[in-house]
């Protein structure tokens, strides 16, 4: 009997068009292999009809590798329509951090991955600047430094995708990175890279947000976690929160209480994603939890 | 296939100790009825062993009766030693309000009642004042005064209970009711009788707490909302917030922005009991929504 | 000494262009008068070089009528090219609050009204439905049927200004009110008309915003209280807030979410409104609290 | 005129028996030397019956120095038997802080001192562990380690307060440090020592705050930033919040979910202990802002 939370497991994650007996399928399936579900999240959306489903199986309960979950899986998957995926929670993911000259992103996902918060890997830190190299390798993380300029844009995004592929990762993050990535970048990855927006999107879409949301005189700032798509600023809505501003906050009081939500945003945006609690249909997401 | 949120259903909720097998036996149970599945909620509680799920299943997809789904389902239950219970979500519940002088949270509910936002039967509404008796028959709503002094709390209480009896109510509330209710009243109805209380338990139990929470200089103050038992403010807590208060807040004020919190916490607390999200363990609650 | 907060004052609000001295004499003017400040709040914009206050007096602790601090302060009001107010505490506002067919503001602010909280006259409610009128009429306020066709819109806004310049009214509350005012009507009382819209501005301006919002995927909703004026949606913020939304929440869930977020915003714009604590400055608020 | 955020500014900070005249007072002594308000606060506790006040004064603005300034105000002070205090906001505070072995607080804290949101200096870090010795000094501060037995406790606090003089310090930030300071150490430096108490105070004093919620099954779990007093826990309350657990997070999850809300709380209370707007009376604080 599994008992803590340290326990092995697969995450299984699908998305079907809904009908009867999906549950009765995948819970008879696990039932069969004696697997122990830890925890099981549903969502059936009545207006498109289609059904979203999350497990987290105790692996040591199971007789069967993740090779061989997944190839008895598929027949299930095939009779639904799923789409679907089996992961091994302890193989962890693999996370690039891209990062400019803020820091306070980079700070806080370091701070949260040194406390075995963020349970995963950090092949590299990549900058268009020199400034964090030294803070980045005092946690033994190797730091490179890809210039982005209007001429070199092109060389310099393959260059970032060279070093992700070379990294084997599987999650981009974008920690306050101020450029905006080249098409061909966002569309290699979907869904693997995370952006945090400074505002509470789709309000104040793209440069300098905080002096947009002054002018304006909302009474609210905010922050967004999103997927990156070809589109700047409109893919799919990961996590948001917002935070209150007063009259006498300048727009630079914005910008100090914003990293704060923009911290909080984006932590809790990836743990969803590292926990593959994210499934994107269309240009929203379900995050079960 | 079910479309609408208005779909006739029936709730299924239960608790079980933990072991392989529980989701799959549900969900084959379900699916060999060609039930449909609109919503599906599971907690497994790793510390305590034990096992929580609730569904929500189209009623019109189910070729059978609620009778015919219990004695049916009797056997899943007794093999996994379950504590279960299914009802027909159509059924309005039956809540007996019960207000003293402070009418806030009463003309919340009724709000809520008249917006079709809570859908319920309300038999009547009691009351140890005759303060609100015009404002509660305006909405229709038969209205009873029982009067509650020291020598007469006994015979008040029986009254009380015998109009609960009459209205065949399944649901107590104490809307900022001031009285103590007897242990004989609580021990009558475990589990239906909810309560607010206008502090962020555990802090400041008993009376006055907005003086002993100003007294102490707290930041934020806070309301919940929680199932009675004959332990004063001790019961299973269903749901809590907090409102931030300022030291330029009187006594006078913390009333005022309590009231607001009181009406959100008991709005949801409510809410969530008459979905049946609300089951109880020991002195705690697992809402499953 | 004055003690509670019954305590009758007066309210003098100003602001001007920002330079030494204003503060000085100001509060030598009160002093001199031997007025006992109770509250004072200021604010200096130091990016538009102007200032704002804001001071209530113990009314009791000063030897002048409200028509002699005006004849008085006139001359300081004119050194410092002020834009002033002074407001007696005592005597009550009159808001006449416009409704539909929605009536969870409505049930709100005649339930606060009820309570003490908001200490203001109600001379009247007009709406272009009959919906609400008995309800209104139990809480002994009378109330108008002013109906809204395409072909009769300038003859209706006609008589509610008719009507709201009979009630001698000061505010005008539209509460939920589903219609859009002429333009005539916003530019003849600036600064007095509060409206709440259910979004957090500027997103989702315009008809059916939580359907935008379920569409867009955000995880917050919100409301925006602001002052009416010719452009849609576009008039100064007074108060904001946002509720969190989860994926399983559909447009309808949305509607019924945001009705608790739009009462709490509304009521606690109006509050600020009611107490001289908003003031205008192009197409922002200073609130001073 | 004064213009931006950067500019020198001395605050003052006052509070007296509350009576006519004192706002006066101050302002014109400010205007008299032609100092330029950029920001006042003032609170009458009409309870209490004492005023609270705190000016921003720009300093080129004034013709003499923060010698000449306390000399000249010395004679109000006395007038209304003030409680005051100015200060030269160039001046830097010199912060040491403590720490034991969790880091969340103080990576938080440093982070935001690189950043330039705490303009502080932090003569040196002091811990009962070497764990973050190389951490701090990479941030080019000195790492000072003085382990705690129960044997040595009254030594180790002997030392603490040499390293704490030496560094001529002003206030001393408690940052999860899991040792109670003694009596005497408490007694030495009232109104100077932060710390960061992972509940929501009253609730949860003592040890374990995060299991003590757990087992009580509260909804929220919160943190509370307080000066440090020879009464455990119960010291005036600077700044709490709250954030939301769910049947499902266990005590570890508490913790994890707790670390946000404490590094938040902790930064957002010293902030206002740094900017000199925290005026402590009897057991309480007010928090000019």
């Amino acid at each position: 009997m599994p008992s803590t939370s340290d326990t092995r497991r697969f995450t299984l994650t699908l998305s079907a068009p809904d009908r009867v007996g999906i549950v009765a399928a995948v819970s008879a399936f696990i039932a069969e292999h004696h697997g122990w579900i830890i925890e099981a999240t549903h969502h059936a959306d009545e207006l498109e009809k289609r059904f979203y489903m999350r497990h987290e199986i105790a692996t040591d309960s199971l007789p069967i590798s993740l090779e061989g979950f997944r190839e008895r899986f598929a027949r299930i998957g095939r009779e639904f329509s799923m789409d679907w995926k089996v992961t091994d929670h302890s193989k962890k993911k693999r996370v690039v951090i891209l990062v400019s000259k803020l820091e306070h992103c980079l700070y806080d996902l370091l701070a949260r991955w040194k406390a075995g918060e963020l349970d995963i890997e950090i092949p590299c830190v990549i900058s268009n600047h020199e400034t964090w190299r030294s803070f980045v390798e005092w946690h033994g993380i190797p730091f490179h430094y890809v210039p982005v300029t209007p001429e070199t844009k092109a060389q310099a995004y393959d260059e970032v995708q060279r070093l992700y592929e070379d990294a084997r990762a599987d999650t981009m993050v974008l920690a306050r990175y101020m450029q905006v990535l080249s098409p061909k970048l966002c569309a290699a990855y979907p869904g693997q890279i995370i952006n945090i927006h400074h505002s509470f999107l789709p309000s104040f879409v793209g440069a300098k947000p905080y002096h947009q949301a002054y002018a304006r005189g909302v009474k609210l700032t905010g922050a967004t976690c999103h997927y990156v798509t070809e589109d700047l600023d409109e893919g799919p809505i990961i996590e948001q929160d917002v935070i209150r501003v007063r009259h006498s906050d300048r727009p630079d009081d914005l910008v100090r209480l914003g990293r704060d939500i923009e911290k909080a945003v984006l932590a809790r945006g990836l743990r969803y994603h590292l926990e593959d609690r994210v499934l994107i249909h269309g240009n929203k997401t379900i995050v079960l939890r």
